[in-house]
């Protein structure tokens, strides 16, 4: 028996705000059988969901899939086993799925790795990925900064431990940053960077810190939500003078 | 007298594919009194406003502004301060303005610069900037690959002279390539690099060329609307096989 497959959506839903998703991606979560949300924990809310939810059917079927935030390798690939293999028994059945994620699906999602087990199995004709604004995109645009202008290179980088070598860069997006703040921090004086902490962009809470210092952060732990813009110089822009948040 | 400023925005229209804007940049767009298209010259066609047309009143206000292609920045200044001039004389009688740009506005976009002119006598509260889809999330989306991963960095790189001194990176984003695209395809094929080649993305005459070769391109121009994903691999990944187009 030949499987009449359905279609299987990766949908980013932006970072926050929920006028930032695309005309697409709203097309799609009106559309489908059924929305996946990944969840770190299943008693947990989860944030791509706050955003996407006006945007669905109020009677939509939600399917929720345990994505734990952990390095063990071993435990990441069961998960994603799992979730990939519930995804596909209802994909099998014709039914279309909408995977919401968080940002864009194309950048440090954990759609990235589902699809790498689904493809085993999903043609690709019933693959659709729908590109959503990034954090970045969304972390400029709330400053008026440029994230790259003219012939420079832009450079994203989660905060890992060699971050330091890299900060000669022009322009430098850190993703991930709450791993390792002060650190990151006294880096950057040191270097004579230049940065903006944005932190749950678009959602409540939100928070912009321009120059934000080491000694701030050295027992407060940031929100896992947030990013570093850093440049050799924000000031020089025109009056784009710091703005108290 | 004071000024009753109108507001500006810069408006990111996404790559190509109409579906692929905001909801709330279409919001601006429906609202605004006036719409801002920069062009490289004032009769050609703009791509960006071939994209937004469909999401503006039929009979909104249209502004064009010459925004040549040129490397000289003597001209490059004079069409910035000229076009800053031109909206500046709307918005202080109070008109909103949209200046509409390809992609994203804060990536590799006039508006940057223009906006760094503007804010010599605009206020902040008075300037909004819009994200746009890249046209990188747009082509990692087109073809089911994901631009980086777990601890990955991601490099943006405009096709620059000393490209070769970035090809260690996982993951690159050639921007701006038809400058040198045989070149750079020579390169990638010395370090064992693949690389899809995206054209013009959700438009018209889309080309997605999986893995090309520099003798392809030894005397065709290729378009201007080109980007390069370039990875160590990418038939690592699931059932991914090249596909043609």
């Amino acid at each position: 028996m030949t499987i009449k497959w359905g279609k299987f959506y990766g949908v980013g839903v932006g970072p926050g705000d929920p006028r930032l998703l695309t005309l697409q991606a709203v097309d799609v979560l009106q559309s489908v059988d059924l929305v996946a949300i990944p969840k770190s924990k299943l008693d947990r809310d989860s944030v791509a969901w706050d955003i996407a939810k006006i945007h669905c059917p109020s009677k939509v079927r939600l399917i929720e899939l345990e994505m734990p935030m952990t390095a063990d390798h071993q435990v990441l690939t069961k998960a994603w086993q799992e979730g990939a293999q519930t995804l596909l028994a209802e994909l099998k059945q014709g039914k279309s799925v909408a995977f919401i994620t968080l940002g864009d699906p194309s950048l440090y999602s954990t759609y990235s790795y589902l699809l790498d087990i689904l493809q085993e199995e999903l043609p690709q004709e019933y693959i659709v990925t729908v590109p959503g604004i990034t954090a970045m995109s969304a972390a400029a645009a709330r400053i008026n900064l440029p994230l790259a202008t003219g012939d420079e290179p832009l450079l994203v980088l989660p905060s890992t431990e060699d971050v330091g070598e890299f900060l000669n860069f022009p322009n430098l997006v850190l993703m991930k940053v709450s791993r390792r703040l002060p650190e990151i921090l006294t880096l950057l004086k040191e270097r004579e960077r230049k940065a903006v902490l944005l932190t749950r962009l678009g959602q409540t809470g939100e928070k912009i810190r321009w120059e934000p210092k080491a000694e701030d952060f050295a027992s407060d732990k940031i929100d896992y939500l947030s990013l570093l813009l850093v440049k050799k110089d924000l000031l020089g822009r025109g009056n784009n003078e710091p703005q108290k948040n």
